[in-house]
């Protein structure tokens, strides 16, 4: 008995393999009604062999199961149940299945994301890129923390991580060691270099045998996918990362693909994991662009359940309108471009990096809560996706900071622990709003940034059909270069959403402390506006049956905006 | 008696003229130990002509004057005397001489700027476009207001204004009415357009009779120079501008030459005026640009005193590099181009407007007082120099934004008044601090920012010489498109200065929340280190003796700035 959207695993024992114990893989068949699904198992260690399957389908699913492990043919039948609907497993109640076990994997739908259901998934992430190779107790604290946060997605790494604020070994690695890795203890030590970004390292030896899998690795990591799989939170799982100092940001190409056999095996049948191929693809220096392409096709084509995959840069964009790309996963401060990148691309825009709120030192890593939550507005507003880090300087506030594990240096977007910050629970206001709208929300914003957000032709169109009297002043706006133009957009643009066709707009005005706020609604519909404070996280009810042109007074302050429902 | 860089005016009377009254132009010589000035003269009307000349050396100058209004050459000597020196004339005693009046005219000296005598000038500037159109009583609230704040430049029209917030008529137009213009009342209808912005409009018809100055309007214009220059204040003087609605916009440029003309005889030798040939050149749409560059050859040529000249855009910026212009005078909000700015032009930057402090729904003038402070720190730490305004919506605040004249619809950035925002007392705070340093600063910044602000050669020289281990990481900055570069900037810009070979350091850290700031100072010399909080205005010497590599605990607030001056 199964139940759709969550992991069935077939169990047997087999001989050990006589080879590799990653490549080892079982093939299975499913079957209903005509349909049928081709996938792979994996070698568990101790003779064990699993397949596991993730249906989409209720109902009953033949399998068989031939090839590594097995003997002879193995059958079976697989009964899939659908989920229970009702009160009792209403979305929140916290209780049964949540997000991707109740509503299938997410997939991108046009610039948005929905369940397999048809359930819109709207992205709030956060960022605790080590989280799985942390002490039980930290892990404890962080799904403590999560459960009550209001994020639905964290980008998170297979491999360890070393880095500032960042310097444990992970109690278990993903393989064995290797002969060149036998008796390196990789402890930290002072002035240690980040080896995936140093472009003196060769790939020609491997620290770990990728034939020979940790096991304990696996487990321990799978369950961090389903505790995170009960909370209702994807797992944005970052394949390679250059933060390393154990080597598994210098494998050889072929050692990458071996792993990436594996981990799609096991880890393709959870409902919850998105393949984020790199942090930060272009700082990996022992991988070339044809090999992240190679990587990009391996894992795509390896999926059986075609997960949302991406690649998240440093500097340079990776190309996101790559067939195999499901959506832009950019590093940046640049948030003003969700509008024109929701338009390049077609593809939903995550801003999976725009800096983090804490006190470090590095810029990255230094914003105030205030600016946080600003970018989650300035990016939602826009019908983008936004995600969270928090950076907050160990020991900067001894008594508030210090974790209940009492371990030293914890911060969260490295290593979980709790949030101390300002900006979760003006993300969590955010979210109620975005939850409660009748849909998700496109770009809206028009007069003059829509114009420069045009191609030259579109703009050449637009001037003839401009009478005289405000031709000139067009013409004097697209008398700036391109390029001027581009960065006019930079500091000139206006945060303003819409959903469908006139039920909702959502309008930030961001720094602006206006007193004044026009809208334009439509004439054939009534509106419920409300004024929102988003740092003071207010909302209140202005007008109702608002149409047309709208004046709505706004108390001349920062970050507050404005909501016009259908009613 | 004269004084050396004030004013000295030579009156005589003589026929009226027969023809043009602005054309009439007495020639004067000045000679004085082989140097020789010629300046013209004007027409003052009721049979009087005055010939102005501004002193830039003390001793006996021997003049003559021929030409329109005198019948036979009259001559004559001006002794004029070096200022007073010593404590009662010293700077900011508010009595004597000031600013211009005192050190002789602003000129640019690299990328800076410089009085006569050698005294480096640090502007603040503000923006009260109508200053000259409003009220006695307003004017007089306004004068008041400067002399307690703390801006040493204003930026002011000729001409009178018509925009929002902006439309009352000012008691006294620049010159008489033509035929066209008899009769018409210009009073602000609802619904009027900004005549000077609408490519509809033609210049074939002049309301106004250029070759007819209103006397009293000169007068009483001149009367407002005299009070910034005993206010020790520039007068940024605004030439054209758009935003009319008595024609002024539109004249034929025949009658904007003969403007000029007569403007540059009788204004040329304050001590204390710029030129601006406009504000947002680019939307006086009567004109073309090769108006604009007979407008600004003209004015250089006609200038003898060679005063600070310079041309300010709505959008397209205007090309700076001209051989006549003297400093960068921009409207933009692309502050962190300030640096790449100085580097292109080898001239002053002056950010003329950057958005002001206020609460009206455009967003131009709805900036908090927050980011009208953090934005001159962030010009003035990298170079440049920044300019203030201000508007606060009228009626928003009653009973705080009445100005003691009873006058409705009265916003600074157009009328003055009163000030009513929390940037003046933080950018007198800065002001303070800036006048306190050894010299002028420079731009600072290293690091991945020095290196994107190369060109692509200097950049490929850098690749070359950087150690392996280090390249592949700036390879991978540089594998970002030079369009990618320019907006990776916007967002990663640091703001930092320094003052000469290590006098001072200034470093702003913006909105960065950081605990800790890294300087690397000089070894060779020691200073001392001031943490500055540049909202709360406090100022706290944190370390002494410091040298070489410092580091400084910050509080881990947005706003904060750190100065090392060299003990």
């Amino acid at each position: 008995m199964s139940r759709i959207y969550e992991t069935a695993e077939i169990c047997f024992e087999g001989a050990a393999p006589a080879g590799s114990e990653a490549l080892a893989a079982p093939q299975a068949v499913f079957v209903k009604d005509g349909k049928e699904l081709s996938v792979k198992g994996f070698y568990a260690g101790g003779g064990l062999y699993k397949v596991r399957f993730l249906p989409e389908e209720a109902g009953t699913w033949q399998y068989t199961i031939t090839g590594d492990g097995t003997e002879r043919p193995l059958t079976g039948t697989l009964e899939v149940t659908a989920q229970e609907t009702g009160e009792t497993q209403a979305e929140g109640a916290k209780q049964g299945p949540q997000g991707s076990a109740l509503h299938g994997p997410v997939r991108a739908c046009g610039t948005h994301l929905k369940h397999a259901d048809g359930t819109w998934f709207y992205s709030f992430g956060t960022t605790v890129y080590a989280l799985a190779h942390q002490s039980e107790a930290l892990m404890n604290e962080t799904f403590e923390t999560l459960a009550d946060a209001p994020f639905n997605k964290v980008r998170m790494c297979v491999f360890p991580k070393h880095y500032n604020y960042n310097h444990n070994n992970p109690r278990y690695y993903a393989f064995e060691r290797s002969a060149a890795g036998e008796g390196l203890t990789f402890e930290a030590q002072e002035g240690d270099q980040v080896a995936g970004m140093s472009d003196a390292k060769d790939t020609s030896v491997n620290n770990w045998d990728v034939n020979r899998p940790c096991f304990a690795f696996w487990d321990a990591f799978e369950d961090k996918l389903l505790r995170l799989q009960d909370l209702g939170i994807e797992a944005d799982l970052i394949l390679f990362h250059p933060y390393d100092r154990w080597g598994f940001a210098n494998m050889p190409q072929q050692d990458n693909l071996i792993y990436l056999d594996y981990l799609l095996r096991r880890l393709a049948a959870f409902p919850n994991v998105w393949w984020s191929l790199a942090n930060e693809y272009d700082l990996c220096l022992a991988k070339s662009l044809q090999d992240w392409e190679e990587i990009e096709q391996f894992v795509a084509e390896h999926d059986p359940y075609h997960h949302m995959l991406s690649n998240h840069n440093c500097f340079k964009p990776w190309d996101w309108s790559r067939q195999n790309v499901t959506h832009v996963s950019w590093q940046t401060r640049e948030l003003y471009r969700v509008q024109a990148l929701l338009k390049e691309y077609g593809k939903p825009v995550l801003i999976d990096e725009c800096r983090y709120e804490g006190n470090v030192p590095e810029s990255w890593g230094n914003i105030s809560g205030r600016s946080m939550a600003q970018r989650f507005w300035q990016v939602t507003v826009c019908g983008g996706y936004c995600t969270h880090g928090e950076t907050f300087y160990p020991g900067t506030k001894e008594a508030e900071f210090n974790t209940q594990t009492g371990e030293s240096e914890v911060v969260w977007w490295a290593r979980g622990g709790r949030l101390h910050g300002e900006s979760p629970a003006r993300i969590a206001f955010l979210k109620e709003i975005i939850d409660s709208l009748p849909g998700p929300i496109e770009p809206a914003a028009g007069g003059l940034q829509a114009i420069l957000l045009m191609s030259p032709a579109e703009q050449e169109k637009v001037l003839e059909q401009t009478p005289e009297g405000f031709r000139g002043f067009l013409k004097a706006l697209l008398a700036m270069s391109p390029a001027e133009q581009e960065r006019f957009l930079a500091f000139n643009t206006a945060y303003e959403g819409k959903v469908g066709d006139g039920d909702a707009f959502l309008i930030y005005k961001d720094t602006e402390c206006s007193s004044l706020a026009d809208l334009s609604l439509p004439t054939d519909k009534t509106y419920r506006i409300e004024v929102i404070d988003t740092w003071e996280m207010t909302r209140e009810t202005v007008q109702t049956g608002a149409s047309g042109k709208v004046q709505v007074r706004l108390p001349g302050k920062e970050y507050m905006a404005v909501l016009a429902v259908k009613e």
